[in-house]
């Protein structure tokens, strides 16, 4: 049922990119850096606790257009939409924490869901949760719609993101009078990005940030162009051999079944699309989605890389190397009536990622021809920038984020400077690839599991969890607690001077 | 002579703000924040070294208009100047230093000329000597003329500018294959705080920043609204009791000559003004710009306010009030025809600084009527805004500054964050209340002297400098040779790794 739910509300979001105009462009075809996913993938026995909402309250907040603009259309407002969970909170006269959820790339709604980190650890640190949207995403879009807002989109971008975070925060510092109180930032894949980058450009702001599977150096060929598709083979070959083998081996037997007469429509009929295949790409970007959707969000107890290779490696003797695939990604879709239908929800969420991908967020996906278990897809820089620039009518700016941000030398740089930064990554989450794996000092640090996918250890805790997973959130509970235990030492012994 | 100098050259630019259409708004009325006006204070012993031009080579970068924000409008380039000496670098290969001065509000030649850290200690660093123009100034403005520029002023503020650097960086490093060279980034005054910010916000590309007078709390009131009039006072103070009630008690005498029959008349006999007063503000605000120039730039060998003080006191026995304080007048300035003539040498300079503090650089200076040896003239942000507003269409952020950048709490926050930054300060300096003047951390210092003055530990030396001066720039050094030996050690044991 899971899988059923999966593709019915999940998979069609994604597939936004591959089927939709947006998807003119050669992007990456691989899962939004995003918490979600995982959602409908996850241990059915955990549901989402009502009390979530319940105590939530929903603000807006009256953010500036343009932070880093003093021409009179910067100071155009929009409404920002966050919310707040006081239930737990020790209050201001006790300098009690904010934890501060840091939205991304899509409406908050499903992040507060979803993440669960912040309710489960708010009782034990007496917490504010304070869940903030990014701006052009869910309500806080800055136009009457996401069309309109797009005519405006180079408003829309990091910088500008954190910089509403840091003006919400220290606004809501002010009316709650909680001068005092630490500030924790919690983000997941971009958000996470967000995180560390809140704590790095505002320091002043957030004492520290948990930053979870954020690829922070997937940017600018810091990290090698494979490194996420490597990581996804790797998972399916320690899943199964051999359904790693029939993977690699299908995209060939796919252009040699294509490349026969009427062989589009045998491949439509064996793969039972939604409408005839114009080409052989369209299979193989489906296919390619499903398994690095597969590897991403690779979670306890099902483990979608050990199902997909389960309908692989199940399927009967004698089955040929498309059945066995097709038989993969019926195990993980469940048996739904026709494959790659297009889907038109959620296009707002895609619009904007993909602009951000086009113009500051140029992750540099690509992989040759025998690196890794996939088909030959270079990224080549020239033909994105091209690309990006006739779709939007300005160029990415791809060296922007190691400009802004760092990431060359992280570890020289960061090592005598910052502090209070989590780094917490899944060494199965082909994202890892691009995270920071190592520490680089006693207080930024690197937390991360073998077995873990993408933003796992901040997800709603389950009975099923494994002890890897439980012992990853405690050690970043503690390390937390540290940080707040060093501020508290701190602000006594300051107001004692 | 060199007070004749002085003020044929450079009062007359500071006089701007007073009568130039400029003055429209009555903003504070003292010295730019600039490492400048000292130029023609200084002891006429030291001459500009002709070297410093001749191994400076002038380049143009193409510099984006718009950091943070994808608009087309924001990918316009202008030319923004820089130049380099090389003569002393011990080049790439050896990783030698890069120092990097950062141009602050006026045209980057000036500086040149009168900042001696740079080429005084490159030698010893084998370090290469880089000059960069801030956007707006000089021969950096995105536009054809200042006044097609100041359509566009949204684009200019100090994250743009601080950004405008990294760039120009990153680039040159590049161009050198200088990857492994540190960067030292040096600058004083406004250029002071942007080196501070600058290691702050870019500490991937800057290795360490010496901030030279930079009064990065004088936002948001963490810096008491009087303390720069405070500190002038208690330099006139220290200097001459009697100097000091002489200035205090001419304000009401002023006052009572100009409500006489033609009062305005004797007022402008009496300090032989150019042009007839229209009030006596216009005087109030002449005498207070001297009192305020000479204690911001009480340097040694001279020490203007002695000077002042000096004519004031020396008045021969008898001479009134307003005789002494026309005395102390003309010590400063030296004989010249007439006093207060308008000037419009410069508006470029004047213009952009009006705008900086008009639009984001807000500095709240402003005093009571008993605080200080002034007469009252209160800060009041809502008449300021609203002043801001009238003149330019958009009003100030004044609290933008302390979001950003940060200041509130500062030891709290820096302590256990960021490292290599040297705040230094003359204590005479009136900017000097707005400064760190205490250490944060190991590595985030304060390095000040008691008799200091504006950024006078970054000018050129001189035969004459008190030992007390010389032992502060030994003390500069030594530490930011600490920086380099710390790094050179990382470097070498991260490629052993």
């Amino acid at each position: 049922m899971s899988f059923l739910a999966f593709s019915a509300q999940w998979l069609p979001l994604c597939l936004l990119i591959l089927f939709t105009s947006v998807s003119a462009i050669p992007h990456n075809n691989i899962p939004r850096l995003s918490v979600l996913g995982q959602k409908f993938l996850r241990d059915p026995s955990v549901t989402v606790s009502a009390s979530v909402w319940k105590d939530l309250k929903t603000y807006f907040y009256n953010q500036t257009l343009d932070h880093f603009n003093y021409n009179p259309q910067s100071y155009a407002k929009f409404k920002q939409r966050y919310l707040m969970n006081s239930k737990y909170w020790g209050g201001a006269n006790a300098s009690a924490p904010i934890f501060v959820y840091l939205g991304a790339e899509e409406p908050i709604d499903g992040d507060i869901e979803v993440v669960g980190f912040l309710p489960e650890n708010a009782p034990r640190f007496n917490a504010l949760m304070v869940y903030i949207e990014h701006r052009f995403y869910g309500k806080s879009i800055p136009f009457e719609t996401m069309e309109e807002a797009m005519t405006a989109r180079g408003y829309f971008n990091s910088a500008q993101a954190i910089a509403d975070y840091a003006e919400v925060i220290l606004y809501l510092k002010k009316k709650l009078s909680a001068h005092n109180s630490p500030i924790i930032v919690i983000g997941g894949s971009y958000g996470g990005m967000l995180a560390a980058w809140f704590r790095l450009k505002y320091p002043h702001i957030a004492l520290g940030a948990l930053a979870s599977s954020a690829p922070i150096l997937y940017f600018d060929d810091i990290t090698p162009q494979d490194g996420y598709y490597s990581i996804v083979t790797k998972d399916f070959k320690e899943a199964s051999e051999t359904c790693y083998e029939t993977i690699k081996q299908s995209w060939s037997v796919i252009d040699e079944v294509a490349s026969q007469k009427n062989g589009l429509s045998i491949l439509s009929q064996r793969f039972m699309t939604c409408s005839k295949l114009n080409n052989t790409i369209e299979l193989k970007n489906y296919l390619e989605l499903i398994y690095c959707q597969a590897a991403q969000y690779n979670s306890p107890p099902e483990y979608p890389v050990t199902v997909v290779c389960g309908g692989i490696d199940g399927a009967s003797q004698g089955t040929d190397i498309l059945g066995r695939i097709f038989s993969g990604v019926v195990a993980y879709t469940g048996n739904i009536s026709c494959h790659m239908i297009e889907d038109t929800s959620n296009i707002e969420t895609a619009l904007g990622w993909h602009w951000q991908k086009c113009s500051e967020m140029v992750i540099p996906l690509g992989r040759g021809s025998n690196d890794t278990m996939f088909f030959a897809k270079p990224f080549i820089l020239s033909s994105f920038i091209e690309d990006c620039k006739s779709m939007y009518g300005v160029p990415p700016r791809p060296h922007w984020v190691t400009t802004y941000y760092g990431g060359h030398d992280i570890n020289m740089v960061l090592k005598r400077f910052a502090s209070n930064i989590i780094f917490s990554n899944g060494l199965r989450d082909p994202y890892s690839s691009g995270g920071v794996l190592k520490d680089i000092s006693d207080s930024v640090v690197a937390v991360h599991t073998v077995n873990g996918s993408h933003c796992l250890d901040i997800l709603w805790k389950s009975q099923s969890d494994p002890k890897w997973l439980t012992n990853q959130r405690k050690e970043e509970v503690k390390i937390i607690k540290g940080w707040i235990k060093k501020y508290y030492d701190d602000l006594l012994s300051s107001s004692k001077n």
